[in-house]
């Protein structure tokens, strides 16, 4: 199929790669062209302003957050540059106010919208194993799931209204968040204790804890290696506050995610940006000064 | 081998089956005697008083908790009947001041000993499947592995402290706990942007948190199935306040600790004590009163 | 002198009444008209459109918001109407943020502008005791101090810059939520332990804590009194939200504020708006199930 | 009257002091004997032994916590030295949990029993100026009265049960841990605003929050001047920790005491205990990095 694809990313970039590859036509744009190159190699089409990847059966995007959505498709105007033919696939995790908003203005202007948020990090993009969740009208998911296809391993349909997909996504990465501070504190714990939390997280991950999320982060906070960040604090943070808003707009308290929020605060009030948001570890052990006891 | 098994439990019985099962010569004692029946039929010496089932190779004992071990061993003077060439295993979940306290005590008598607490439920104990962190001196816990292999798909050696393998369990316990409240959390943000807890929870536990712990407790919050309780409130409770206790002692905050602290305490003043500790999960709901929402 | 008012909420009229009795020739403005009566047989001049208003040597504002601030003085231009001569004195709790915005905006006019929130409800403004505090020029500040006084027993200048005053008002009215969530807490601790809220606030209200804002709150929390709203649930929420926002503009963790924005959430997700927000000491009974247990 | 007064902290020794120059006849023993000096030139009778105190109309006690009081009455059976004739006034700040044992075991044996915990400092002791919580029969009260008058400006009878004194003293207790942690957070806050915390705290504590318990603290805070301690961190923990247990008694969560524990915790953990509990602020200015931000 021919294609457009916009937010060119790590998360971006791999997905597009995928799409190439499983033979698809593919128009590519990134605000900055760097990124386009390697995909240009690949026999991406690299065109110079968004309106022109608006083409063909899809346009995919994956953009950084709601502001970048924003700046694109609203204040940008693409949205009013769409055919009705065409299908916006969505992969940004944004807020769920400015999903219900997107939905309105596609609905609006007659094109098709499918939310459709991954989850997974750079290196499971590439291998085309995201799982993706996905929002919109069921005859358009069931229209754009070969190309979903070549990016994710397993395609999780949610229904009608796109913001549920997001809904997912926040909540799972909220869950992420909790996994951390909940190894963060046990280890802190084990570690008072003479434990190391290599010898601990080794026990939990191996056993009941036996899953990705788990397994990835622990072994970043065993070994205390938050540098290069695989998902950045200040997105971290973000998403954590993505949690917080749409619990405020249906009134449900979320103590936990409140939790979260103060300690990635306090990580950021360090200053230091550009570590992994499992520095969380860190801040645990902090306040348990665990590093001056020589623990 | 020829050992001793006392306290039998759901867990306790399933363990000393598999003792049983593979060929060791095994007597046992309970508090009370409705328990030691099944076992006699597979062939277990039955005795009437714990002091007789101190012998052989190894006692083995898995009591209910701090209270119980005391009344057992510490007043009701057990230890003082254990002979120097046996080796006392102790299964129980119990406090690290208490772990703390037996080591001193066996020492004291020259009698070894291993905590060996246990990961695993029931069904798991009978299917010689618990996932086994054991501390005591290096040499004697060779001496039981091949015993406590017939119990454990695997046996984790932490050291040589006892209390190592306590803070462990703890440690664990209150991983699981969070886990709990971060599906609860999680669900009812979900369920109020209308994404039923089955969904959300099935994407979950499919993909990032495709493990034990939370594919278990996925399902009850899922189904709000919290009777039978699998595991009863108030032991969840109980092992949170082990963990505050351990950190206590060391000075180490664990804000989740509390925050679980404070969300189990909120069900148990339901009046309800009869429920699986994922009753967190209603809690959580009704906060946001989701129930009287229909969500 | 010569001054307008626009704002006219329990508040402002209470403001605008005192300099109106002071002998000061005063112009008011409202949104909805209503409010303007009784201020006019008092003897203000009531105009219909707000930069009508915009005369003499003050401007002063009391209004809801930031919603309400933005619509009247950005998006609605009033700023543009404003003369160069004269000072205009902001009395609304707005966030930070907006706060450095309007500094900004003045600034740029060569508007004088003084930040000057206020701490009273609206029998202590109609007393003319309220206390002001303020943030802007010291020479503007002073020029508009008589008028100042004739609203507040004291004045407290607070420095240059305006957002100042709006963080010690964002800072204070945090506090008084924390008052009320510590009277919530510790009576239904002795409300459990058949101590009534009356007997044990009386105790505290009487010694420790004899000052208004607990003697105040304490009154409708031991006679569960929450209706009419003296402060409204809405409002209290908002104006913790302001904290946390201004706490996570410059990385303060405040898990207190944490605490105290779940649990007025709590309050909202149970569906009454119109309620004063010391109904918190109503979700810390419900929490321990106290009204159920007859105590 | 005649009376016998044990523990002669800062506390106890100034309210036996008011005893004695009110003329009443008084009889001390402390544990160590340092005390009891400036007791005796002031008329005190000096004893060596608890049971020689005894004697006359009333014992009071002003022991340090749970375990001095057990084992001076319990273990160390004064209890049973006591007559029949005489009421024993227990000043201390213990759990309810001994509080309801020490009920029973003076009803056993026939001895008058009030609790009658004390608000006030060493200085405020020194004035005769204590606000007094008594629990106990009311005809037993009044017989004491005139010699608690000697102590406290005021005297709050609670009814029969003892343990309602301890329980509306140690609420009280978390809620000055309250009225610290919510001036920490907040000055923290104004503070990263550029408002110093001296500047915001004078306003609340001149204004809204004008009472001895936030005027006393607001001090120590301002100036950052946690030694010499006025209530030590230690001391102040462990009294959250008797609000933790009373309500954990009776299933009453309450999160902000949860909060506080872990905050003090926190402080604790960085090795200083011989510091005021106000150092609760220097936690929430660490959690913001403020004074490496030169704030």
């Amino acid at each position: 199929m021919k294609v457009g694809f916009i937010g060119l990313g790590a998360m971006g970039s791999a997905m597009a790669s995928n799409l190439i590859k499983a033979g698809h036509e593919v128009t590519v744009w990134n605000r900055s062209p760097g990124p386009t190159e390697p995909l240009a190699s690949l026999g991406a089409k690299v065109v110079k302003t968004a309106d022109r990847a608006v083409l063909g059966d899809a346009l995919f995007s994956m953009l950084a957050n709601d502001q970048a959505v924003r700046d694109v498709f609203l204040a940008g105007r693409l949205l009013d540059a769409m055919d009705k033919g065409i299908v916006h696939v969505n992969h940004a995790t944004i807020s769920v106010a400015l999903a219900k908003e997107l939905a309105a203005e596609h609905a609006k202007r007659g094109i098709d919208y499918v939310a459709a948020p991954v989850f997974g990090r750079p290196d499971v993009a590439a291998a085309g194993k995201l799982n993706i969740v996905a929002a919109g009208r069921p005859g358009v998911i069931e229209r754009v799931r070969p190309l979903l296809e070549t990016m994710g391993s397993r395609i999780w349909p949610l229904g009608d209204a796109p913001e549920r997909a997001n809904v997912v996504k926040i909540a799972g990465n909220f869950m992420l968040g909790a996994a951390i501070e909940s190894m963060a504190e046990a280890s802190a714990l084990t570690r008072a204790h003479g434990v190391s939390a290599a010898d601990f997280l080794e026990v939990m991950t191996s056993t009941l804890f036996a899953s990705p999320a788990f397994q990835g982060y622990a072994k970043l906070i065993a070994e205390q290696r938050y540098t290069p960040a695989g998902f950045a604090l200040p997105l971290g943070y973000k998403d954590i506050g993505l949690a917080l808003s749409a619990a405020d707009a249906t009134r449900v308290p979320l103590p936990l995610a409140s939790l979260l929020h103060d300690s990635l605060l306090e990580a950021l009030s360090a200053g230091d940006e550009d570590v992994d948001w499992s520095i969380m570890a860190q801040v645990a052990a902090r306040r348990a000064h665990l590093d001056e006891r020589k623990l």
